[in-house]
């Protein structure tokens, strides 16, 4: 049976635990070794530390202290590993913890964390999700149910101080082009909330003040909440450090491509199991500068689809430039208007949209001035045909169930 | 046996065959009329209409005129179709033209088109790829070959004027933030080189000034490059004027999300199989702004993949906030600089992300300021493994077989 | 553009047409020659030489002269290939002949051929499907439509004289253990009917007196009716004869596992477009004894299914020892009372059991005494939902369509 | 947290735990009552009660008393179930038990059990298999891995007194047709090994003596060995006696159709995670006789296939007639002849027939004399390539590493 290496305790705080981080930094240091080939466990929290809780309230995602975010298990040391190797990580499990077999998702309010279609959805709301076995199902989103397509949001290797340079260069010269922004432009470093594992003292203050937030995907990987990159998947991570320093948190029973939800996916708290090898100077083998990966061959098949476009033309008409991040939320609203003649809220759609293992294509990205984005909604999570025909929709839901909100305080 | 409604003869020029055209307006004639539940064939010109050849020099991707593209056929008309429907049709079949069974991919100079990777391949390239029943297989790039994920890049209903009108004001207004910009940031009505159907006459110039052109993709559907809107798919297309007017072209025989080598997929010539039927007042009904999509039962199963992630982080190292675009830009070099590890030429990797059946998804967009974006190449359309070991990539190809390129003049 | 090397014209008799045959003989005189790497086309006639017409009587089922089938169109010689090779065979594509896009489905009295279910339906019937592009629909068994999984029913190289031998031995051996049954054990050879091809005079009655009949599948593989043999897969056959002989007819629009309507699948005129290349020696290299093959990249996706369970025990109650013919059988009486409970005839039930992408596993073959077959029925055929509800089956059908039976004479 | 309604102890004997059972009667005390909706989870031992040990040694798979299995856990009341109801079973989910990370396949010798190839491999042998997260490997399989394709072997609900003589009669009568032969050709009640739950004292011995033995699948479902009836899945069992009585075991953690290594699939004790609903009348209402189901949307994705032919003719040459058992035979011989090339030895080839997810397709039953079966060969699950190329089998296995066997005494 493997070893767990790292366990975590839901009741105590996150920052009690000094095998679990919050921050990108050289120097934290590794807190077990293993050898190449070795399988073994790591326990980790959800992403906020247990901050936001099962019940009918959306205070929590509104209070959240986003520089917090996100607590990390690791990092992991693998004996022989150097940098410019490619460390090989076969994620063979994930699951829920026994004790915690439920997850959330919800948006931010505007204010505090915003997201992808935080104009329309300002206010903080919050769903919870039942883990049954393989599926998932809320007593806030009613005719849905859904097998997890279950991944870490975040997982990586340790920068090396090269690296952690230009992360914290390019990302501050950017918030600086505009530092009042609310959402902000980025997240700067940030000591007084930063953990950083076993590093105490003078040393814990120096790195703290330099380490890289966890909130953005970057070279190492990190916070890309790639839905596929989901249990059974083979990883190549990039090495900067030796032993490479892997490290993991932010685990989602399910989620859409974007996580356009923010908070989040359906994050949960639970354990990962894992096994490591190393392809030695691999990265310049096969020039790797971002990590790159072999999909699962175990993954819930939701293949038939009602498909959404969208186009780079704003809610306001105006015109953007080959930008599918425009596109892509045309896509999204379009399929969020068509849920609601179902009878969903625009908040309960939006939610399907975030937690659902919905497809976000990039389709076309040439034609100018428009981009052209796809959303992939999948037909099998809903308990009723969704699909268009000639009678109309039928509104299978009477409004009676909604989400929690909570105004801005 | 189904009729053939519109017929094109590829040694004849597109202007010479009034039942196509290359502009989007409500005044063009109606070609052919049908009643819902009508199957049909409708054959189409390859996009530039005959322009690029089958041969062995890139000149003619060079020297095209992109004014005059796309020639589509059309518009046909449906009984009893009238704004606010919407037009369901189903794509029966799509082939090559027997007398052209090829098709060409390319990439623009940057003085003329340009595309997604135009920094990085500034000049006139070409590809021609054979198709060999189901699939296709290139003498510029060797070691690949595909089943056909066969796909209209185009088609649509005619605007009304008011929507055409909207049309014209948002790209104008954007093109005139930025008008000497090369390439250039829109393409606006142009009336010489307007192929207006069976217009004719003061009509003729007078729509053709102020047609749309066929380049972006709108609220109509019209130029995707949507690679799943294939053969066996059922459409949804808002209907603006009475009949439909539905238009078609620009037939693909592959092509990777995003159609990132813009001249473009693999292009060709051929003819569609398509029947239609109505949804009375359909776009209010499912609250459709854009064409929704039911994918066909019948596609290439390419199912194993490696996939390359990319950051908005630019090849200057420079932020982007969560602009998909830049991401899915580096996830494309990403892989390209894996291919030619195996061998091939830039141009040749940039070729087969532009053709094969390439999956682009938007990944993540909410991690401040990183947006992720994935590329995900199909591993079973090489000849040859390409997936990382631990010996390091093999050199199938020793170079010898290379695309054609022409320098700017 | 691929060469067709045999053409069919479907207005003539096939014994006029000197490239088909309707025996396997090693003296059947090759009529066209190709080279390893060639691609090229085959025409063939429906698998009864157009005995079945496109009307709405069965008669011409009941009637046919099983003798007469199956016309072959070949044997193709490939320069260099030897007894002992392996023929490699990439099936580029198939289709129906323009002239004819249609197709039957029936079944034999049981005085004239019978089939699986031949003691439920011992009468003729017939169903005729409509060729719709990719897609079919049969104006017999309403609301079903299936994209055409489109395969050679029969395929396969010339035997040797002593495979031949071995062959005839074997069977004939077997017809006697029980010669007067109906049906008959097994098929004799039968010179007055038999199409040798470009074999004539004595030469021609010698060998169609010892010439194995197409009916039985065989070690060259033959008339194996495999739906997953279809267009786009690649085929290992084992040579027996200089220049391989292959020859191949009996082609398929669609068909169910099993072929449990015996006449037959949907049964179509139409074409190949073939690609040969050869692995010398390669029967011994891989132990190879029947064909092997790599199924297709590209079929139809009807993954959803309702699965029925048969076991060995027959419609009697009588115990079989792991008998999976029985155990299939009954899975298949098990769907056919399901079906009819939608409203369904029995007849139309049996028709799209061996018309459907249907397929039928072997799933427990060792729990004495019971063989355990399933029979997995792809849903999204169907115009309407089949799952079981709580509410119970509702008749979308009322029965006024029923498909044509003719009574023994 | 759902509630864990029966529980074993792999250090106790089966026989020592009353909520365990090894007959089939309709007088079995049920052990446990939910109500529609429940979810729960329920533990069971191996097939075997723990007999097969994780070890280098097959005298245990020799030495089992095959009158003791299966070891199945329940049986389960549903509140409101009655006869002629459908009982609706989700497999929410399905384990390994941590203590019991492991799985066994074997074959059994030709005396004790016997198999599907008994004759060909006709003494006792033995593969452990290690549970790794969601995968797979062997000991003694070298150079493949799989991902499981988890299902319960024996699930179904208890016969009514009228079933259960039906069962006896048939399968007695069968037996007494040949009662001395080796392999038997059935399984008569034994009461000494009995094992009736809290049945006990005379009540136990009367039942014992009639009960049916768990090996056939049969009307109810039972031993019905199917691969796809896996976690995830849904089924609707008939109901014959108050409350349903739903009992399972002989959990695998992945098999291949057909499971002909018969010792058996790789063998685990485990737990199943289940809902219960009901349909009531729903056996009148479909028709239903046997169980059906629908599979689950998560199932490990191995469709690169390589697919061997057999037909019904045996190993000596003689001719069956459409014997689907026969051809599926020499479909498996001859996939165990072609992977011998690469260096297995026979009893590896046929371990990984019977333990990976192969797929046995009945491809033609109705062209006598010959039936057609193929077997598919999922090509992913071995570490290296083993396509037919034109150089040639490369021997990837040096024999070094091979599975115990074990003499007859």
């Amino acid at each position: 049976m493997a070893e767990t290496l790292i366990k975590v305790d839901l009741k105590q705080s996150p920052y009690e635990n000094d095998m679990v981080h919050n921050r990108w930094h050289p120097d934290i240091p590794i807190v077990a070794w293993v050898k190449p080939g070795d399988d073994f466990k790591i326990e980790t929290y959800d992403w906020t530390g247990g901050y936001i809780q099962n019940n009918d309230s959306a205070d929590d995602v509104r209070d959240v202290d986003l520089t917090t975010v996100h607590f990390l298990s690791g990092p992991i040391g693998v004996e022989g590993c150097e940098p410019g190797d490619l460390l090989v990580v076969d994620i063979l499990d994930i699951g829920a913890k026994e004790d915690s077999l439920w997850g959330f998702n919800g948006f931010f309010s505007k204010k505090n964390g915003g997201g992808f279609l935080t104009d329309h959805f300002p206010l903080a709301q919050k769903s919870i999700w039942d883990i049954k076995g393989m599926f998932t199902e809320s007593r806030h989103v009613p005719g849905v149910k859904y097998a997890g397509l279950i991944h870490p949001g975040l997982i990586g290797c340790l920068p090396d101080p090269k690296l952690l340079e230009e992360w914290n260069k390019r990302e501050i010269d950017f918030i600086n082009t505009d530092p009042d922004r609310v959402p902000a432009l980025g997240c700067p470093p940030c000591a007084p909330t930063a953990h950083m594992g076993r590093l105490k003292g003078e040393a814990r203050d120096k790195a703290a003040a330099e380490a890289a937030r966890t909130v953005p995907p970057r070279e190492h990987g990190g916070n890309c909440d790639i839905k596929d990159l989901s249990r059974g998947s083979r990883i190549y991570f990039p090495v900067y450090v030796k032993g490479g320093g892997l490290s993991m948190g932010d685990l989602h029973f399910s989620q859409g491509d974007g996580e356009i939800t923010f908070c989040g996916a359906i994050e949960m708290a639970g354990w990962l199991h894992l096994r490591v090898n190393i392809i030695k100077d691999g990265m310049k083998k096969y020039a790797v500068k971002n990590p790159i990966f072999k999909p699962s061959p175990i993954t819930p098949k939701y293949d038939d689809y009602l498909i959404f476009e969208g186009i780079s033309v704003d809610e306001q008409g105006k015109q953007h430039y080959l930008d599918v991040h425009v596109a892509y939320r045309q896509a999204c609203l379009n399929a969020i208007e068509y849920l609601k003649k179902f009878g969903y809220s625009g908040a309960q759609a939006y939610s399907i949209l975030g937690t659902a293992p919905v497809q976000g294509h990039i389709s076309g990205v040439v034609d100018i001035p428009n981009a052209c984005a796809t959303l992939w909604l999948p037909t099998d999570i809903f308990d009723f045909d969704i699909m268009p025909t000639e009678a109309g929709p039928q509104k299978f839901l009477d409004g009676s169930v909604q989400m929690p909100i909570s105004e801005d305080v």
